[in-house]
């Protein structure tokens, strides 16, 4: 099997998402990218988690996104995935699901605001949402335009990918990443946790504003970066 | 044992819904049609999940709604199913759940509003509610009468029963169907789920509306008809 | 062991509260009376579901609330379910729950609403909320008091306790009865589904108001009585 | 093994919180002290459940925080932890944990209300809600001023630590402590439950005040002290 352990890797990461709850049916896919081969792989389309076996993952061009190993077709996500590893240069692995918190968040077509430190500590401020995108966009290349708008996201508002790992596309879901695909898949299941706390942090109080700055730099900070201390 | 295929696969998909966790004690029903032998198969009344057997399926005329195989009485809700069956002439597959998200939207006596792609991807537009039985409806032929307004709020509102699988009946909760079976307990679950979605939706922002009609056509489109390219 | 079927029958319909999720600890207890012997079996006070053997099931009087048979302190609401047993002559079996859902309607000190037929298919009509205890009450007998402000409740509103065999006792908890404890268990499960989904329609549509008479009657007596032609 | 019987029960007690539900990932910690050899044991830091072993649970003075026994490096919040441990002087199990309905309180800042007996048969009166921390607080000592805020919460306020054995630290999360760390864990259950409980509360009825005083005392005081009578 040609690229055996990328493949084995990502089918592993891929049925974490049922496994976290984060998927009902074929409602997700994961994919890990090996940058200097310049190949990523995925899900393939449609496939029952209860079905998937790690010779099913299809391993696709980082250029162009055709297939280049595997007999399945790939997620009818690989366009949107492929935008993300070419826009987003440091990041290794991608996930997208319709956990049902995330998408509520997603379909409100509201940014998710950072109101703890369980937020803080992966999350490095809001988590925002895409605009939604024209019936061109949608007509034309709707995968890949869904890419676009994601990285357009982060331009625009000057947000760093690598600090805020994920993304609510408006009226559809969730996309998160990471430098490698468990850790995309633990954003994830991070993400799905923060909106439904989020939701229940503005019933219990209608009033309530982010946290503030020092304590979103202090959880964040004492994980990532230079300074970090928590873990072994 | 008469009819043994179409039973044996009745009684597998009634089973999935305790497995996807669509029901507490009794409350659904599964069945599936044999046109061409004049039939549907459905689950016997008021029998726990745990004990039912393949054998206990009852097979009825799908003219009459009489038993013509098997020993037990059929589902009270059977002259429901054999009106949409006579009603809908493309289904092959009715359920009917009391899954709690699908009926507090059936309690509320709302439509469900499509919100995301989600649920586009199987719902082609709101999933509609009943108006409610008049006192005459229920006492004549409540089951019976259960199914014609089913039909009769597709046939008002212009919905096409095979883009819109399934519906919520005023008070009291959803039916779903398909080709078969197998993919009418899918739609239930999927309903279940854009419900319990679309509550979230509305709370986290109360303004919202329906996704816009281009972004329902993607969906939809990608996995229905003739340009579907979803899947295998 | 003295009783032996009456106590291993209580401790079968004991162990089901954890196995339908409605207790966590030691948060419940079930109830069987032999009214021909005058006692009833009872789970014994503060002992985990885990731990719990048949033999430790408590016999009391029916009479006096005095243990007759059994080494262990029977349960500390021994004397709510005696008097529920000398007021409500019907009842065999009580179940009482801090079940999450119905908690949080009788803290909230409100009556169920009969929103759909779910509901119709148990009870004949809303599910009550008592008054709240005086001090006096509380103080001089908590738990019996408990019990006749229960009885008061049905007395009071003219409710039939075998049609709606369950109460909300405010700021506590549920109680439901049946004819044998299986079904007061049965009953206890479905009183938290309606509780649930209650909760949910209200803030799907803050204008619903309850099922019309019609299908109340329709659903409960399809189950109940000497029409009913629900089951086999 | 050092300490061996401690560390074994520390590492008893952490497993049960993703048993209770009330951990994802790393995100809680339990502690035990042993005031008389003047240490406590602790989970180490970003250590996942399904690895963690006996023999990485790490021992500390519970003077210095300084770790005497164990490789591992203890968890980021053993500061916290140590100043429970000061100034909770009756105190021998402290635990923290993300469990999402008590982070959504303490996102949003308010003390958690005592609505029903649930509460009261743990908590004698609402659970306090610490106010934030400063800046200089997050900058200088994150972890031990988080311990100090609480202690502060419970001084100010006067409120007894004994009878009220959990907290709410405002945009962060609960922290629970009882007699021993099993204690604890089962406290921080509680302490969820209610939170959830508390949480519908108020939407069903947001006219709802808590409950009133003879039956918060009666609940708690039938559990606690010399006139309890709950249990064998």
């Amino acid at each position: 099997m040609k690229y055996k352990e990328l493949r084995q890797k990502v089918y592993e990461t891929n049925m974490l998402l049922p496994k976290l709850n984060l998927v009902v049916f074929t409602w997700g896919n994961v994919s890990e990218v090996d940058r200097e081969a310049g190949v990523f792989a995925i899900k393939p389309s449609g496939v029952e988690y209860d079905n998937l076996k790690p010779e099913d993952i299809v391993v696709v061009s980082l250029e162009t996104g055709e297939t280049v190993a595997g007999k399945m077709k790939p997620s009818s996500d690989t366009a949107t995935h492929l935008v993300l590893y070419q826009k987003f240069s440091n990041i290794g692995g991608v996930v997208h699901t319709h956990s049902p918190w995330a998408v509520s968040w997603a379909q409100a077509t509201r940014e998710l605001p950072a109101y703890g430190t369980t937020h803080a500590d992966t999350f490095y401020g809001n988590v925002p949402c895409t605009r939604k995108l024209t019936d061109q966009e949608i007509n034309e290349a709707y995968e890949k335009n869904t890419g676009l708008v994601i990285a357009e996201t982060f331009e625009k508002n000057q947000i760093d990918p690598d600090a805020v790992p994920g993304v609510l596309v408006a009226g559809h879901g969730p996309f998160t990443w990471g430098p490698e695909s468990l850790k995309a898949v633990e954003n994830s299941k991070v993400l799905e946790e923060c909106c439904k706390m989020a939701f229940r942090t503005e019933v219990i109080n209608p009033e309530i504003s982010r946290i503030e700055q020092g304590l979103l730099d202090k959880h964040y900070l004492r994980k990532h970066g230079k300074d970090a201390y928590y873990g072994q």
